[in-house]
């Protein structure tokens, strides 16, 4: 029987750490704010959108919306963001990707500012990330996983950390953060030889290859932390995670759930990350 | 016995390869050129920029070198950087670091065009390598790491390939190089626990932990493919890798020599950038 590590029990620490550090920031007359682009109306990014909002509310944090045309034009999208760059007044943006096809979701990102970049999106946060310095942001569900092993005093320097998953969104800077907190990072993918042996050598799993259940109990060992980043859906409609919890769960020492695990402190790092954004425009 | 895997073999191969493509970019009215940005005259920086001309001489790049006073401003040499940036006649730009102490290194770095950091130390390639994009280079170093491996037709794909350190020069960017080619990579250091141990899980090593003769006996086991990227002097003046080649040696399947091994390829991988840079800057 594992310990179930909760989402909320995190989000809610860190949320009460957030409300006093906005009203710091309200002393100095400064309201932290969020702006959010969105292209289009999908139901993905609006759901996303109503957990933030809630978030903010709860922490303190102004958002600022900005829906814009399904077919906007590359150029329109980059004016509106320079238009962010430029304000002063908000500190942190949220882009919800992907973008329309039509168009270069790179160039996009690029044009925001690493100052504002609150969700890890541009060059610049990545290249901080990969070099350990605060150049921008991580992504914040990369940080909320690295939040679910801190929050939970699960020992990281010197650990074996085995990521599962080779992504920039979550798999590659996960791996680049737990480097620097000294685990010895292991990053598999598709095509790594004997993924189950690999696996059980870990005493954390980070897993975020974004297949429904793939971690199995052949994967695991006793006394191992399981953090599952996935976020799946079954033929059936289920949401389920990469780690398929009811074999792994009886094995292993921690493991977060899927629903109510890493996912459910995603927006609260979010608010987080606006926060700081605000707090180091105070201090330069 | 292991196969000793010489650099000498790897850059002969691959002068050759460039020496064709620099006559291709000489009938179209190009000539490659590398500027070399060197402040003061360190005994290190001479002895590589001799072997940089010497190498550049025999595949047909011209090199310019700029040898500035040990005294120099931040706005003067980040000038020299910009002066570089705009003269359409050079292709890659080669900075000697570490720089004295009053100048900010990384503002420096970063002043340089990606398109013209031949040897990867601006944030842009970082980005590019941590991104897996052809965003500038990666450090020459990393690269005659991989093309050790190449060359002697040495399996990548599926390998479990250990990285023992974890700079910015070698240990990060050539993790990342592996896990391009689809190896499955671990990065070790300081904190590892059992590094040994982990070490023995490797089909390729990377000793690149700058610590003279740690790879040991107790570290490798029959079949693995050893890549020393290491240049340590010991007490009594000898040139020395990461890796205990006499006790290594006779267990591996694979080992490069230090001195003849990777340090012999870094000023090839360099000519190669100058072209690659100049062909690229062609096709703009």
């Amino acid at each position: 029987m594992a310990n179930v590590l909760l989402g909320k029990t995190v989000a809610d620490k860190a949320t009460e750490l957030l409300i006093e550090r906005v009203a710091q920031l309200k002393e100095k007359g400064i309201e932290p704010t969020l702006a959010i682009v969105r292209v289009g109306a999908s139901e993905d990014d609006l759901s996303y959108e109503r957990g933030a909002l809630k978030r903010a509310e709860r922490v303190g944090v102004k958002v600022d919306v900005r829906a814009l045309p399904i077919d906007i034009s590359q150029a329109a999208i980059e004016k509106e963001l320079e238009m962010i760059n430029h304000d002063t007044s908000i500190h942190g943006c949220l882009l919800f990707r992907p973008l329309p096809k039509h168009l270069n979701e790179k160039k996009v990102c690029d044009t925001l500012r690493p100052e504002k970049d609150v969700d890890g999106i541009t060059s610049a946060s990545m290249a901080g990330i990969f070099m350990g310095v605060d150049t921008g942001f991580a992504p914040c569900t990369a940080e909320a996983a690295m939040a679910m092993l801190k929050h939970n005093d699960i020992p990281i320097k010197g650990a074996r950390a085995i990521v599962i998953g080779r992504s920039l969104v979550i798999g590659k800077p996960v791996a680049m953060m737990l480097l620097k907190e000294n685990a010895t990072v292991t990053i598999c993918h598709t095509r790594t030889v004997d993924l189950p042996g690999v696996a059980r050598e870990g005493d954390i799993i980070i897993a975020c290859a974004g297949a429904a259940e793939m971690v199995k109990a052949d994967f695991v060992k006793p006394g191992q932390t399981i953090i599952d980043v996935g976020i799946n859906f079954t033929e059936d409609g289920r949401l389920v995670g990469d780690v398929a919890f009811d074999e792994v769960e009886p094995v292993v020492a921690n493991i977060t759930p899927v629903p109510r695990g890493v996912g459910s402190v995603t927006t609260t790092i979010l608010m987080q990350h606006v926060v700081e954004a605000a707090e180091r425009a105070l201090s330069v």
